[in-house]
C-alpha cells in the first residue's frame, strides 16, 4: 500500500487556492500509483479560520471544495481535513473533520475528539468533540483516523478522559493516519514524535502523521510530517518549512526507512521567522518590506531575517538618526544595508523634532527633557516609516524583541510599530544567538552591532542597562514567569532577589496595555505574546 | 428569610480591595438581619481574570481570600464567587465555583456547570464543568445554586445537554440562586429576564439574580440584579451601573414587590460608556483624559461623555488644525469645549506637517500628494497627544466610531491610537442618536457639529461620503454582517445592491490587520471588535 502524504501551504479562506492545490496533488499521487493521499487539518479552508466558521457561508464554501476534490479522486483515496455541520442538534453547529473519499465518493467524515482549547487554540469556541469511533477501509487495511490533538493523550493527560488511539485500535485499526495543524515552536518537533512514539508504543500501531505547513499571520506551522514505525521510530520526514509530498510503502507492518530530519534550536527559529515573514507578505499580496535601522542589534536581525525571506532588493532600510544618536550607530546601519546589499536612506529627525518642540513649548514650558521628549523621537520616526510605507506600499516591520515586549521598554506608535512583528517571541539574548548564527559563513550583522552595550540613543549616553537589569538575568526571570508561569515564591525559592522579581512582574504586567497594540508576532516559543497569552489590562495582581 | 443580593464593583486581581468590600458588606446585612447574602460570579478575584487562572499564586490569593470572608461570617450565609481547584485529576484544573459559607464554616462548592465558551467568553479555557447537582440548605430552605450560563439553558440551547434549574429542582430546590457576571449590551436586560423567566417557568422556582457591576477594560457589568418570583415577574431590581444591597423578605414562596429598572437604549449605552471611561480610569489609577478634537461628532460625543465621567476639570481638548481645517471646525470645537467648561489648547500642525515634508521630498519627489500625507496628518495628531499624555500623565481617549473600525476609515497611530475606545461599538448612525441623548436639556455638543456633514478635512472640501457609502445604509450592512453574521448571498437577498455588499465585505476584511492593533473597545454591542470578534489578518475571503 502506497502513502503519500501532503504537506502543503494553505491560505485562510482561499478556497480556490486551496483547492487547486489538493487536485494538483491528488493527480500528481496518481502517476505514483498512490493508494492513499492524506492533506492536514482544516486543509480545505486553511488553519485557524478563527470567526469565519460562524459565517454559514464560509462552512458551505468548505463543502463545495470537499465536493469538487471528491470529484478528481477517481482509483484513489484521500483524506483532507474540513469543517463539517453537526446535524444532531445538540452542542456546537460544527465539526472539525476528517473527510475519507474513495473513488469519487464521501465514505466517512471523521471527526475530532480532542479539542485543545488553550494558548492559541480556541476549538472549543467552534467545534462539537467526537464521541464515538470506528476504523474506515483503505486499500484493504483498516486504517483509524485522528485530527491533530487526538494524539496527545495516551491516557496521562489530565485534560481529556478520552485516549482515540487506544479506541481506535480497539476497533481493529491497523494503521492510525493523523492530520495535523500542529503550530511551530522550537521544542514542537522534539514533543510531537515523544507524544507520538507513545501512541505507538501503547497500540503498537505505525503512524502517518500529515501536518499543515506554512504561516497564517503570527502561527507559523512548520510541516516535518512522517512515517512512524509501530516501535516509535520515524521511518521518513518531510522537509520542515517547505511544501512536498512524502510518499512511502507500506507492507502492513511497517514503512521503509529513510532519512529524518533535525535542527539546532536557532536553526528552527531562523528558518520559522523567514517562512514566516515570506507568508505575511506573499499571504497578503505585498512584496516589499521597510525597517527603521538604527545601528542596533534587533533592527539589524530584523533587516536581515527580512532580506533572507523576502530578498535583499525588497527590503528598504531607514536610518533615521536623531541628535543622540551616536557616529557608530549609523556607520553600523550603512555597513549592514551595504553587507546585505539592500537600498536604505537616511533621513535625520532633528528639524522635525525642533518643529514638534516649538509647537508643545506653550504647554511644556520648562519642564525637564523626559519621557515624553524620548517617546517623540520614537514616533517621528514611526511616522517616518508608515509614510513612506504608505507612499510605495511596502509594509513596516516592527523590530522589538521579546523582552521588550515584556518590559514595556518600547514606544507605543514609534519602535512598537508595524505590520508584523520579527523578533516579538525572540529574547533578546537569543536575539544575539540569531545575529550569530546569521554571520554564521560571513558577516551580515556588523561585528560593532553585536558587540557594544545596547542602547536606546532616545537621551545622551542612554544604555538599556541604566533602567533595565542585565539580559542575561531579565531573560531568565522573564522566561519562567511567562513560559513556565511560575509566581513571585517559586521564583524567589528559584534563587531570583525579591526584589527584583516584585520589579520585573510589575513591569511585565503594568505594560499589558502596551502589548494589547503591538502588531501580530510571529510565534516561535511555547508561550508567545498574542493570541496565545490572555491578560486584562485593568488588573491590580503583582502590578 | 432575609436575603440580599450585594451588587459590586470588583476588580481583577485586587484582593485587598475586594476582600474589603465583600467584608464590609456582610457588616452591613448582618446589621439588617439578613439570613444569606449573594456575591456575584468570580467577585473574590473580579471577572474576567483571564490567564491569570493559570498561575498557581494567583488561585492561591482566591483561597485565602474566601477563608478570609469566612472567618466573618458568624450567624449569617454567604455566597461568593471564586476560582476551586479540580482534584480529580482529569480535566481542566479549576473549576468556576459558588462558596457556600454559613457560621464561618464552607459548607459547599458548588461549579458551574454550562460554561460559555464563545463571542467574549473563553471559560472552557479554564474550567472543568459541574456534572453532577445538590442543594444547599440556607435558613431552613433548600437553595439550588447555579452560576451565570447554568441559566440559559431551559433545554432549548442546542449547546448544552445539561440544564441546571431542572436538576436543581429535582433535588428539591425550593429557591434558585444565580451569581452572574453577566456583561452589558444594549438588549441584555430584556434577554436576561426572559430567559429567567423561562426558567421559572419550567421549574415554578423563584430566582434570586445577582449581577457584577463595573467595567474591566472592554467589558462593561451592568448590575440590574433582581428578585424574580415564581410567576417570571421581576419583584425588585437593582440600578444599573451602581454598587448597593438589595434586600427582600422571601416569605417561603415570593418576594416583595417593588420597582423595576429600565431604560431606553440609548441610555443605556451612554450609561454604561461613562462607566466603562471611569473605571478604566480609577481602577489604572489615572484622573484626566485628554482627547484631540475636530469640531465633528465622533471627538465631541467622546469629550463629552468623558467630562461626564470624569468630571469637566479633568478632561482636555486638544485642537490641532490643518490647512485642511475648515472654520468652523475650529469654531465647533471651541464652543464644545466651552459649553462643558474643560480646558483646551489650539496646536496648529502646518509647520510640523511640512517639516516632515521637506524631510521626505528627497524620497517622495513629486509624486502626488495622497493616502501618505493624509495620514501624516493624522498620525502628526495623533503623536502632539501622546506626547502630552507622557508628559501630563493623561490618558488619550481613541474617538473611532464602529463604522469607521469596520471599514477602516481612519489611521493607524493616528486618529486610532489612545488607550482606550470609547465609540468603537458605537455605530456612526447611534453616535448621532448618543449626541441628541447628550444634548437633551441643554446644548452640550454644538448643533453645527451635528447637521454638518461628516469629514476627515485631511484634504481639500474632503466628505466621508466620497470614499464611503451614506452611513444610514452602511451602517444597515456593517450591522447584518458583524452582529447577526450574514453572508453576502443573504446581504443579497435581504435587497442590498451586490457590489455594494462586495464592497464592504472586503473593506471589513481587508481592514482586520488596522483593529488587530486598535485600543481596546468598550462593549455596548452583542457583537463588538476585540476578544468577543476574533479574525485571521492574512486570510483571502471575501477579501
Amino acid at each position: 500500500m502506497k502513502i503519500a502524504v501532503a504537506q502543503l501551504n494553505f491560505h485562510v479562506g482561499n478556497f480556490e487556492s486551496n483547492t487547486k492545490k489538493i487536485i494538483k496533488c491528488i493527480a500528481e499521487a496518481k502517476t505514483q500509483q498512490v493508494d492513499l493521499i492524506v492533506f492536514s487539518e482544516l486543509a480545505i479552508c486553511g488553519y485557524p479560520p478563527r470567526d469565519f466558521l460562524e459565517f454559514d457561508d464560509f462552512v458551505e464554501k468548505c463543502m463545495a471544495s470537499i465536493h469538487e476534490v471528491a470529484k478528481v479522486s477517481e482509483g484513489i483515496s484521500v483524506i483532507v481535513g474540513g469543517p463539517s455541520k453537526n446535524d444532531t442538534g445538540k452542542g456546537k453547529s460544527l465539526f472539525n473533520s476528517a473527510f475519507v473519499i474513495t473513488n469519487q465518493k464521501i465514505e466517512k467524515v471523521i471527526h475530532k475528539t480532542l479539542l485543545p482549547t488553550y494558548d492559541v487554540f480556541d476549538e472549543y469556541r467552534y467545534f462539537e468533540p467526537n464521541r464515538s469511533f470506528d476504523v474506515v477501509r483503505v486499500a484493504g487495511k483498516k486504517v483509524g483516523v485522528a485530527i491533530c490533538e487526538d494524539l496527545w493523550n495516551v491516557g496521562d493527560n489530565p485534560l481529556y478522559t478520552k485516549t482515540p488511539a487506544i479506541e481506535l485500535k480497539n476497533k481493529g485499526a491497523e494503521l492510525i493516519v493523523n492530520i495535523s495543524a500542529s503550530p511551530f515552536s522550537y521544542n514542537q518537533d522534539f514533543e510531537r514524535k515523544k507524544v507520538l512514539g507513545e501512541n505507538t508504543n501503547k497500540t503498537g500501531l505505525p503512524i502517518v502523521y500529515c501536518n499543515n505547513v506554512g504561516a497564517q499571520t503570527e502561527l507559523i506551522f512548520d510541516g516535518g510530517s512522517f512515517f512512524m514505525n509501530a516501535d516509535g521510530t520515524v521511518a521518513s520526514q518531510e522537509e520542515f518549512f517547505k511544501e512536498g509530498i512524502l510518499v512511502s510503502d507500506f507492507d502492513g507492518s511497517s514503512f521503509e526507512k529513510e532519512s529524518v530530519k533535525t535542527g539546532s534550536k536557532i536553526e528552527l527559529i531562523h528558518d520559522a521567522i523567514v517562512l514566516g515573514i515570506q507568508d505575511y507578505f506573499k499571504k497578503l499580496n505585498f512584496q516589499k518590506a521597510i525597517v527603521g535601522l538604527s545601528g542596533g542589534i534587533d533592527s539589524a536581525v530584523t533587516f536581515a531575517l527580512a532580506a533572507r525571506a523576502l530578498g535583499s532588493e525588497n527590503v528598504f532600510g531607514v536610518l533615521m538618526p536623531s541628535q543622540f544618536s551616536s557616529e557608530h550607530s549609523i556607520a553600523d546601519a550603512k555597513k549592514l544595508a551595504e553587507n546585505i546589499r539592500a537600498p536604505f536612506e537616511v533621513i535625520p529627525i532633528e528639524d522635525i523634532y525642533h518643529a514638534y518642540e516649538g509647537k508643545l513649548h506653550p504647554m511644556f514650558k520648562d519642564l525637564p527633557f523626559g519621557l515624553a521628549e524620548e517617546n517623540l523621537q520614537a514616533r517621528t520616526r514611526g511616522v517616518l516609516l508608515m509614510a513612506i510605507s504608505n507612499k510605495f506600499g511596502h509594509i513596516v516591520l516592527n523590530t522589538s524583541n521579546k523582552s521588550e515586549a515584556a518590559v514595556g521598554y518600547g514606544t507605543l506608535y514609534g519602535d512598537m510599530c508595524g505590520g508584523l512583528s520579527v523578533l516579538g517571541d525572540v529574547y533578546k539574548t537569543e536575539v544575539f544567538d540569531l545575529a550569530r548564527f546569521i554571520n554564521k559563513y560571513a558577516e551580515v550583522i556588523p561585528e560593532n552591532t553585536i558587540i557594544k552595550p545596547p542602547s536606546a540613543e532616545l537621551r545622551p549616553d542612554q544604555k538599556d542597562s541604566d533602567s533595565l537589569p542585565d539580559y542575561m538575568v531579565l531573560d531568565k526571570v522573564l522566561f519562567e514567569y511567562i513560559e513556565n508561569r511560575r509566581g513571585p515564591r517559586e521564583l524567589v525559592k528559584m534563587g531570583v532577589d525579591e526584589n527584583l522579581v516584585k520589579r520585573v512582574l510589575k513591569m511585565v504586567n503594568v505594560n499589558e496595555y502596551k502589548r494589547y497594540q503591538t502588531p501580530p508576532i510571529l510565534r516561535v516559543s511555547p508561550k508567545a505574546f498574542g493570541m496565545g497569552r490572555r491578560l486584562p489590562i485593568v488588573a491590580k495582581y503583582l502590578a
